[in-house]
């Protein structure tokens, strides 16, 4: 089975043309072998790239443990950049179904192959029951929120699922022996606040259109990039008003450029999806 | 460029046929960028097979962050496989020229490819200036070694890189909050009784014929596999008397099976040898 290994700012995964060759028989199985690190191809789980009725391809994810996701932002601008630079549909603007319904995605193109792609994200969701947690307000902007004996001042956003977000110093991005995400992360993500637990991002602010991030993702650690968590970290910005709508984000893995807009109330964000190399899987 | 990657009980390499294509031109740049398991194809460093004067393929390694080691134990396992396999040499024993000098394995066929290989390892290198470590004896067996606070009876073999073997209970193979080998694991490594510092392994004896052990890689930490250990563990059984000169050692990727040769001295290593996928790295 042909395979190709892509990758959206460092979040990695394993892409099968499921247009042109038969869908695996049992995919959960497969997202487990193939994402083993040592045993396995390496990833973070197995995407397929499949016919659909409705739009221009129609994507599934599935993780690293088998279990089936709605939707991945860094997964869905590498599934556009298939889509285009393998012929699939060649333009300029995609349809993607996905498992939060469809998404359009608009390509980049530098010379011949996509570069760059904007997905719209949708809009955020804002009241606390949904989001869900139990803080106070419809969001909860600058909320308090004590874990392991710190007080954060918490502002929570679901782009589907649920954020929180904190504004931090230096010393959640320095290199020691105390990672201060790592330990203060996991408090975050099972505070009694988070009913359905939260993905935790530690933010810094280096300008109004400029900020840098760490996240703990929810059942995952730390992770080189979290594209739901950016949209999320552009809306808690402009409801606290520490930075404008449209946002440069540094995460580990790379740069994301999110605009919230007033147009339309959608979140929009712009990111690079890289092909890595393909290669053929066995059986 | 085509490569292959293989795994030797999860210890896990890219292979560049460099008999039929031309070699890259900087490896070590290459072994970096294909190593980075999200970013690259992902593993634990490159090795080259490459044409050799006096055996039937020269093995070339690197490690991940692009340094160029001597041997490998479960690599050269996997450079046997790919050359019998792919046709470079079909001969039941195959030489291969590593930075150790020229080795004579022996491959077991299922079918019409290789599944497991026996590794002459050569002999133990026994004198403790030679190893080096200034704890008493030649070697030192079940020599007392105190780091943090435990005192272990160590016993120290070189197979061409330094060996500590300390055996333990089972508190040392559970889950949980504590890991015990994380927690002594470098501070054996960097006890002042080794000054070139040295590889840990804390084995857990069923029986005189078999071992569990787990591993404190020197330079890499905690890892899935390390061959030359496995030998050293072989060697330590039978100079403290806990173990024969036949062992089976289950260690975390796999089993491998040791013998210390009473014949000729030289310590043979039977283990699996796996290809996962090939593919094609751009440039």
């Amino acid at each position: 089975m042909r395979f190709t290994k892509m990758h959206g700012i460092g979040n990695d995964y394993v892409y099968l043309d499921c247009v042109r060759q038969r869908p695996p028989a049992d995919p959960a199985a497969l997202a487990r072998a193939v994402s083993d690190r040592h045993f396995g191809i390496g990833s973070d789980g197995l995407i397929l790239i499949c016919p659909s009725e409705r739009a221009d391809a129609r994507m599934r994810m599935f993780n690293a443990d088998g279990s089936e996701s709605e939707m991945c932002g860094n997964g869905v601008r590498c599934v556009a950049k298939y889509v285009y630079d393998h012929g699939i549909a060649r333009k300029p603007r995609l349809l993607i179904e996905t498992g939060r319904g469809v998404l359009t995605l608009d390509v980049e193109v530098t010379g011949e192959t996509v570069s760059r792609v904007r997905v719209n994200m949708g809009e955020p969701i804002l009241k606390s029951a949904d989001i869900p947690t139990t803080l106070p307000g419809d969001p909860p902007v600058d909320a308090p929120l004590t874990v392991g004996g710190v007080t954060f001042a918490a502002t929570c956003v679901s782009m589907g699922n649920p954020h929180a977000v904190v504004y931090v110093g230096d010393e959640y991005f320095r290199a020691g022996e105390r990672d201060l995400v790592a330990e203060l992360g996991p408090k975050v993500e099972h505070a009694p606040e988070f009913p359905r637990r939260v993905n935790a991002h530690f933010v810094k602010v280096h300008s109004p259109g400029e900020i840098t991030m760490r996240t703990w993702e929810r059942g995952s650690g730390i992770t080189l990039a979290c594209g739901t968590g950016a949209c999320a970290v552009c809306v808690a910005g402009v409801l606290t008003g520490r930075t404008g709508r449209t946002l440069l984000a540094h995460l580990p893995g790379g740069d994301l450029e999110l605009e919230w807009s007033e147009a339309d109330n959608h979140v929009y964000m712009t990111g690079p999806a890289t092909e890595v190399f393909s290669g053929e899987w066995p059986g």
